[in-house]
């Protein structure tokens, strides 16, 4: 960057001209707050009066970096802790920005406070970029943060397009039809799906997919009921479904976390997973190996997103312009619910 | 903050003279990426020749804030994920600094690298102060963090005192007494214990204590194992204590997480609890609550500490110096497991 005047003021004449040592200076300058008022005053002084700014400041005009992005979901924190779907996100993006030196953070958004004051801390040059996970509806946040020239990925599809937006998602469509596909391959005939919150995109998509393979199938759906994406939700949901139509026998249920409460209702009923009634998850989540039974589950390859969605994030930002979405395979993992 | 001539340079008239809008030099200066590159390079130029100085920049000189904080663990994500004490400490510190209007963002610290890229981020002016939980042996990354200027506080006593460094804990010592007594009342006179990773201070703190209360009434321990403080650790010193005496009637298990793998190897082991072996726990976790039977638990307010650390650090940047260390009561909860 061009100066006005001759070579740019360095550390060593700031220093000079405060009176303190360089090692001091530099600890002012770094915002250091160990040292005494009368030496950090005398040096911002200098800092003023020689224009000298700090490397932080002068890098960040130069490359505008902070070599640090942000994992924010728009849940509480007890739901961002509940799913593990969210450990594995992080885990993901986790490996892949280490490879690239730059620094995580995650953090969780609740409430409009909550986001302004996130709006405000990305805005303050402290992120270069913000990976967003878990919105509902048609959550304004990432063009809110794209206007202010934060580059944002999100995890999912976006509710309608956003220019700049890009995104990374499971193929949610096909992966729900698989499930439907497998259930009518083991005789199943009288089908019911256990959905996520329908103001979310992969709930929606699930769920659409379910029924898509069945009418594809000549075959007609035998209940929805909304989850909320939870265990407690999963478990209530499968009451209510086998209290509409106790002849359901094939249940395809839109994450693993609900899965899990569905075995609790089919067992509390005094039924049989898979014997009575077939459950497919979805996610292959830890949980889903871990039930007994062990779940049978659609696969979303979840690391691995996590991982994509940081690089393609950082790749957007070198070669600023967001690159293509990216829809990811699914892949059925059969145990012993269906 | 004086300037050696006359008014300090405004938005305006760096606009002015890059010849653009002043919008557009704002966003420019905000570290907009949507700014054409002529434009973007014509307002760096104008500021740095008017010696303009962006308002993050200004203020982080000034005040040296960023109005956001961090809470870090020194664990892999598999395991902050796993152990609701963090899911608890974190909802304490988002309630605490949303009411003074601070940003949080956690972040996990994996191996040398993780914690030279998180001390990087830290000393870049992004961060105010730092909260650190977790920490394993005589880490010394808070000792870094200080040295570097940057406020840390801790959840638990650090391994050696260190100036400058303050910290909020629960009286595990006392607490580990608390169950102790329980037990004893409950006629149990074969206590053993399992204990957490004696690498870390509440570990070493609730080991203490139940040998201390064990001596202060004249009796042995039979065992002390390490459970990691995960579910399968405990499961399996549960086993270990079982092996080596058959005949142990009560068991004081450092956390919840571990209390439940113990419960399921007493009952691997075709005992039940309460009647053989008693079982006391610590956290008061919402697993304790879940399990069945229900754990009787020592309790620390791992909500309110969490509040606490939030606070204290603020407090402590405002005052410009550590405040003293908080040890917050224990209290026991009883439930059907002793």
């Amino acid at each position: 960057m061009a100066r006005p005047t001759g070579r740019a003021p360095t550390l060593e004449s700031v220093a000079e001209r405060a009176g303190v040592s360089r090692a001091t200076a530099g600890r002012v300058l770094s915002g250091a707050t160990t040292v005494g008022e009368h030496a950090r005053e005398a040096v911002l002084r200098a800092a003023a009066e020689l224009s000298y700014v700090t490397n932080r400041a002068a890098r960040s005009l130069m490359t505008r970096r902070s070599d640090s992005i942000a994992i924010v979901a728009a849940e509480s924190e007890g739901r961002f802790f509940d799913d593990p779907y969210f450990s594995l996100v992080l885990r993901g993006a986790h490996a892949a920005l280490a490879e690239r030196d730059v620094q995580l953070v995650f953090s969780v958004l609740a409430g409009d406070e909550g986001r302004d004051r996130f709006e405000r801390f990305a805005r303050g040059g402290h992120l270069d970029g913000v990976i967003m996970v878990s919105l509902h509806g048609d959550d304004p946040m990432p063009r809110r943060l794209l206007r202010a020239g934060i580059p944002v990925m999100l995890s999912g599809r976006p509710f309608s397009p956003v220019e700049g937006l890009s995104y990374v998602d499971a193929d949610n469509l096909g992966g729900a039809r698989s499930a439907v596909e497998l259930l009518a391959e083991r005789g199943r005939r009288r089908l019911a799906t256990i959905t996520g919150p329908m103001d979310m995109i992969a709930a929606i998509d699930r769920h659409d997919g379910f029924f898509a393979e069945l009418e594809a199938r000549g075959m007609t759906g035998h209940g929805a009921e909304d989850g909320d994406f939870s265990m407690i939700g999963g478990r209530a949901a499968m009451h209510r479904l086998m209290a509409a139509d106790p002849d359901i026998d094939g249940v395809f249920v839109a994450n693993d976390l609900m899965a899990l409460g569905a075995l609790q209702a089919v067992g509390d009923a005094g039924r049989r997973v898979p014997e009575d009634i077939a459950i497919v998850g979805f996610d292959d989540s830890p949980l889903a190996a871990e039930a007994r039974p062990a779940i049978t589950t659609v696969r979303q390859p979840i690391v691995a997103m996590g991982a994509a969605l940081a690089e393609r994030l950082l790749d957007g930002i070198e070669q600023d312009e967001a690159l293509p979405p990216l829809v990811m395979d699914t892949e059925l993992i059969i145990r012993d619910s269906a």
